[in-house]
């Protein structure tokens, strides 16, 4: 189905486009959202303890509450899957995966990233029941209990000195010979003696009763091959999620994340980009950083489009 | 009084300071907050409602929960007026009004903007009753109203094209001949038929039972003295507040606003700067772009400290 044009699409729906969607609605752009998940990847997060205002909240209320917020603005948000983006024009075709086409004259692409998973046995069951992504945002509920982070970059590596405050002892359990990333960080790690290091080892199975009890190991450790946690933050990394902008040739960083200017405008006039999908706030990805980018492309989408009436 | 040292003074209490200190609470980085105001500026706002999660909160509420969050977090905020900071070796020493001294690695200047006052008559006690300083914040409010824009510069003029599509009817009051700031505002604001301007005027004093009635003009206007109103934006701009990092050095750009880094650090090691007080966010000075610049720094700050300590 093809729908009437309009001035602004916003695709993905955590808090970089929902924060767009609320500041738009204000300015009175015309808009719709197009999003799976309402609230994007912070609804894998059973607590965000560090969103500013919000003390304690789950991950999907947070999602929830952004959604009534854009909703009330006006904000028009599609539960659906982009496929692509063509050029129509000076405009652009956003084309879902059900064949749906909005005609847009500004594209803003919030699609985040998606953490990348170990695929063991028990990940998805445990997820918020000791299974984690994100040390910032999980970190706190371990204080002075066993956890484990699995990986050996510079994720792995910051999330073992960070838990090393809060928790009793932390192993890191790496596939490789030797921990990869800043060599300070790997100092620190090696300084540190809460941390404990299990080299060439996979984890391949989260075990426990309600919450995780047991990671299983494809190598005896110290004769076992399965060691206690309460707590396993998979920190293998995250890849920028950007199949919808094939083709547009966009710039990337060496990373793969979107190169924004100040504007949050990429390379290509008329496209936007939002959230943890870009290469902005100093790479910190977060709730609160991803909706200020929202919130300034909105503010810079606006601008152009008043100066483009005239 | 001589503190113990402490590992980051914030300077300031408002969505930039308060953020940072939950960030830096949540990174166990030892550090106080010194502020007046708790919330800072948008106390100013009674309605706050474009803080994405929060549909509608007073100014002065959302203060308050950021403070009780940062405070969860182990912030220790202190109520005053911080009169300078002096460098101490590699250390800096945080001095406030009261003769109180802080001895700190790290300085986070987050002081924010002061809005210009008229300092006409009943200014300040029709604040919040249909005086306001912002447009984006208090806009909404005015649907079908009749609202005065107070100023002719940028900040002014946009103002006014924002609220003509809200409003009913928007003046413009300038003291001026014409109106100044980027030509495509002015086109658009002499183009609009829900605008109507008013040169070579100044606006003495707001009248109004418990809320704005009239404003009262030194000129008159179509042959009166007085024109009703609902709601007055006040846009005549804002300054920095950088008093306190005088004759440190810092960089600042053309209009006073410190000059930040990616990570928020300024041109001086050891001292960064967070919110509206900076020429992050593109500008775009808001509650949510001043708490993410807030949680930037304090990542940038931990990392710095981590770093230096091997």
């Amino acid at each position: 189905m093809k729908h009437e044009k309009t001035d602004l699409v916003i695709i993905g729906s955590g808090p970089a486009g929902l924060a767009a969607s609320i500041y738009a609605g204000r300015y009175r752009i015309r808009h719709v959202v197009i999003g799976k998940i309402m609230g994007g990847l912070i609804t894998e997060s059973h607590k965000v303890c560090n969103y500013p205002g919000f003390r304690s909240i789950t991950g999907i209320e947070l999602g929830f509450k952004m959604k009534e917020h854009a909703e009330e603005f006006g904000g028009l948000i599609v539960s659906a899957t982009v496929d692509r983006i063509e050029r129509d024009g000076d405009d652009f075709k956003v084309i879902t995966s059900n064949g749906d086409e909005y005609l847009t004259k500004y594209v803003l692409v919030a699609t985040g990233t998606k953490r990348r998973k170990l695929n063991a046995q028990g990940e998805s069951e445990f997820l918020g029941k000791g299974v984690t992504y994100c040390a910032t945002c999980d970190g706190m509920l371990y204080k002075d209990k066993i956890v484990a982070v699995l990986g050996g970059a510079d994720s792995a590596t910051t999330a073992a000195i960070y838990l090393a405050d809060i928790a009793k002892k932390v192993y890191i359990i790496y596939r490789r010979e030797q921990l990869r990333g800043e060599p300070i960080w790997v100092e620190q790690v090696l300084a540190n003696k809460k941390i404990e290091i299990i080299y060439n080892t996979n984890v391949t199975g989260f075990e426990g009763k309600d919450l995780l009890q047991n990671l299983v190991l494809d190598n005896p450790y110290n004769g076992r091959l399965k060691i206690p946690v309460n707590g396993a933050f998979i920190e293998i990394g995250s890849d920028p999620d950007t199949s919808v902008i094939d083709g547009l040739g966009i710039q990337l960083n060496t990373y793969g994340y979107i190169k924004v200017k100040d504007s949050q405008m990429t390379n290509i006039r008329g496209i936007y980009a939002a959230g943890d999908i870009t290469d902005a706030s100093n790479g910190f990805q977060q709730v609160i950083t991803a909706a200020a980018e929202g919130a300034v492309a909105a503010e810079s989408i606006f601008k152009s489009l008043k100066q483009n009436l005239s």
